[in-house]
């Protein structure tokens, strides 16, 4: 629409199906005129209609387990091959808990998954820009951004051991920015969405009253996945060159609420009798 | 019990009745062995059972006016007198908003009682340290304390300018605690307190489901004003000497809560349904 | 360039000569396809070149004193009158403290100067948002920016009253920002910007070494004038309308910085030697 | 002194030699009246000194390393036995980075190390608190406390991937802190404190210039190992019950400072000129 993106060379990792946020981000660019190449792991394709999108944005698919190495050199070499120089995006939007997906409550965690979800949620964002940065892939001014939660700033019950990679996800957006700001001017950012119904999401316990509840709470109500996605553009694009080592909360205004008047209005109504309420 | 504050001098503002914070604060103070004035606004104690509090504590009350310079130099050049020394603590609970209590909703101040607002809530502190850093009236590593709320960071609906007021009572113990702290090392930090059903409090619009769902949230349940006192009396130590420009939650943990079960429970129940949780 | 506020409407308070961010937000909006009106105070602009400015953008000043109600009711119907419609961003860009331009320090503040500083700087935004809401003067999903600074989290010696103004500030964007996102749609956010050289910068004491420290403290380096105005289009553009009641830093990444190198080595520097440090 | 822990029993991690900070803990919390155990791994009790602080605080000495599960277990019913009783406080002070003691630097960090990172210095904590809560070892309203440092918030070069430790250190204290405290009433805070010349903090690049730069940023100056200990004592005790799920900045100040007239003096005399700065 704007052509925000024009010229502009992107890897977009974690399109998985047209729910998520990676899909419409990939939309929205190719829109915006950049060209990319979309990456995933070799199990999330085979579930994923991620061919359709290739087709429709007229990207490449090389697939990667962002938390090897190899592949991950693999992705960025073979990414600037096929368009024609170095990158200026790449979004991150990885996350999975084996803790989650078992049944395994935080009081109970195995441990092994735990490292697990560190790894793949978290460290593979690290293992990103750490490439990146040894093939000297990312143009300056280029702009990195992985996706999270504000769960990692607060506890909500059943997000589990998913809250402590988003905070270690964030925490490795300042420590890796400050480098690949001062050493090549990249910036590294995170964005806190609202909870998205997206086939991630919905592993979540009570996802669908947490959902409720956050959409009340909020006075825009939750931010969907295109929401999302347009934000992202304006980070990759040349007008927000300077904002670096940020979370930039995407969420209609949740996590600066601590009590809307139509959550409490919800929430009265539990206890079976008509509380009046003063506008305001 | 423990006699933190044996040989403390202190001032205590704002006792109005046994549920004011600042009335336990003083409780708790005598037990601990410090020796303090009362002081409180005139009209305040024609409403409030100050005298009684008083004569527990063996204390004297000085009248002021908290936003006035000339009654809080008296306050201080008085208190040092009858306390035979310079001042080791001083706590400031004081707060009030017209346009609360006249019903003027947060679109519609009063930007008069806006103002009066600010001067009461949050200016009285700066002129409190003020007033003692001129007549040099607190001891190095003394210890001023002022009340806050969680709505300094987060909007609550119906809080109003008091939301305001606190967010800038925050800043004021940051702006002057360095300023106190280089020069005189006096710390000054601001207790971020869960809702309490003070007299002060109960103005505050839909208060009782606020408060029950704060607690809910809260895994260890609202922080009550005898629980404030006790944390007060730490902070008045001389065991946090460190410890300035601080904003601390004492709340249950609330503040840093996102979703608990217990709250998403009773909050589902609103829907006239009963939805199954998993426990955790 | 991009198109990005094609067919928008805005009020752009603050511009006072070329140095000035509002300027450069004006011609940004200019070029992105907005219709603006520009105001700032007699006074101001007696001193400022707005006139050239708004020859340049095609705009008509309209003079008003943001703490005037008055004045703001005028702006906002004159306003929606030239520009033949409801408003979609305002920009508020306007602070000053008396304390500050006549030397009283932070521990000798002059109250009334106080009350002013808060006037002038901070509650000038709720009258505008006020005035706005009441008038009912702005689109659905538009956007509301004020310009703040980190001093509102972090204590910078000689930033003074200022700092309690942008912690106000701040909280008067989340506050209202709840009650216009809840009812009409309309954002409201904060951006707190690197410290600038500006007219108004210029003022704050000791101002070239903490443009130097900040400057080196930032992976980035400071931001300027003209990349904040970047950000601000995108702010006010349809890509971020899921944001709310958020102060975001553009900043450089200095906000997130504790120390970094080449601040480190310039700070050693002050000790006469040459203390080396390993790279990294 | 104040008999604050008399009759509550303890564990002690991480006091290697009288410079730990877990060594003036012990001290201390001794003098108040509790008793406990002492815990390190092997290796560090081979370097330590921990027997002579055994003796003074006649305390037994329990090796294990935090991170093995049958360590820990072995710990607390070794403890509970040893004490007759169940724990009221537990300290985590633990930490160590292969990539830092290798010279790896964060651009260029060896995975393993890494993963070794987190699992020393913050897993071990969800180690140390599932393993009570299984074993209900934890008396209600019991205080648990870990470590941390500014670095799990601002980026400080040279801190390398302990600063993602201690976000995730930071982060499971949130976590795990809602689950132990609404099942048992468990607190669960982080403290963070001042660089601190410890034989652990000695490993930090530039240590030196940046503990100077601390100490004139922060008003009181940097908190050290004492001052630490005395806090933990406070939130050890009954006084702070309904504090959880925080992180306590103990560090005289300085998380909340941009900037101090003392740091930017010293600042300054590295230009080689005597820039004259104003009182204030």
């Amino acid at each position: 629409m704007y052509n925000l993106l024009k010229g502009k060379k992107g890897i977009i990792f974690g399109a998985l199906n047209s729910k998520s946020i990676a899909w419409k981000v990939a939309e929205k660019a190719f829109e915006e005129g950049a060209t990319f190449t979309l990456s995933n792991t070799q199990v999330a394709m085979r579930f994923g209609e991620i061919n359709e999108l290739a087709e429709k944005c007229n990207a490449e698919i090389i697939p990667a387990d962002a938390t090897n190495l190899k592949d991950l050199e693999h992705l960025f070499t073979k990414s600037m091959e096929i368009l024609g120089g170095k990158i200026d995006f790449v979004l991150h939007s990885i996350g999975m808990s084996l803790n989650v997906r078992k049944g395994r409550v935080y009081d109970d965690l195995d441990y092994n998954y735990f490292l697990k979800t560190i790894d793949i949620s978290a460290l593979s964002f690290h293992k990103v820009l750490q490439t990146a940065r040894k093939l000297d892939a990312i143009n300056e001014w280029g702009s990195v951004l992985a996706l999270s939660y504000v769960a990692a700033q607060r506890t909500l019950y059943g997000y589990n051991d998913m809250a402590d990679a988003k905070a270690i996800l964030e925490s490795i957006a300042r420590s890796f920015g400050y480098i690949y700001g001062r050493d090549k001017k990249v910036r590294v950012n995170t964005i806190s969405q609202s909870p998205t119904r997206t086939t991630a999401g919905s592993g979540v316990k009570g996802i669908d009253g947490l959902i409720d509840f956050t959409d009340r709470m909020s006075p825009l109500g939750n931010a969907d996945a295109e929401d999302c996605a347009n934000f992202c553009i304006t980070m990759f694009s040349d007008l927000t060159k300077k904002i670096t080592m940020q979370n930039i909360f995407h969420d209609g205004g949740f996590s600066s609420m601590g009590m809307s008047l139509r959550a409490m209005t919800q929430y009265n109504k539990s206890f079976g009798e008509d509380v009046e309420m003063n506008l305001e």
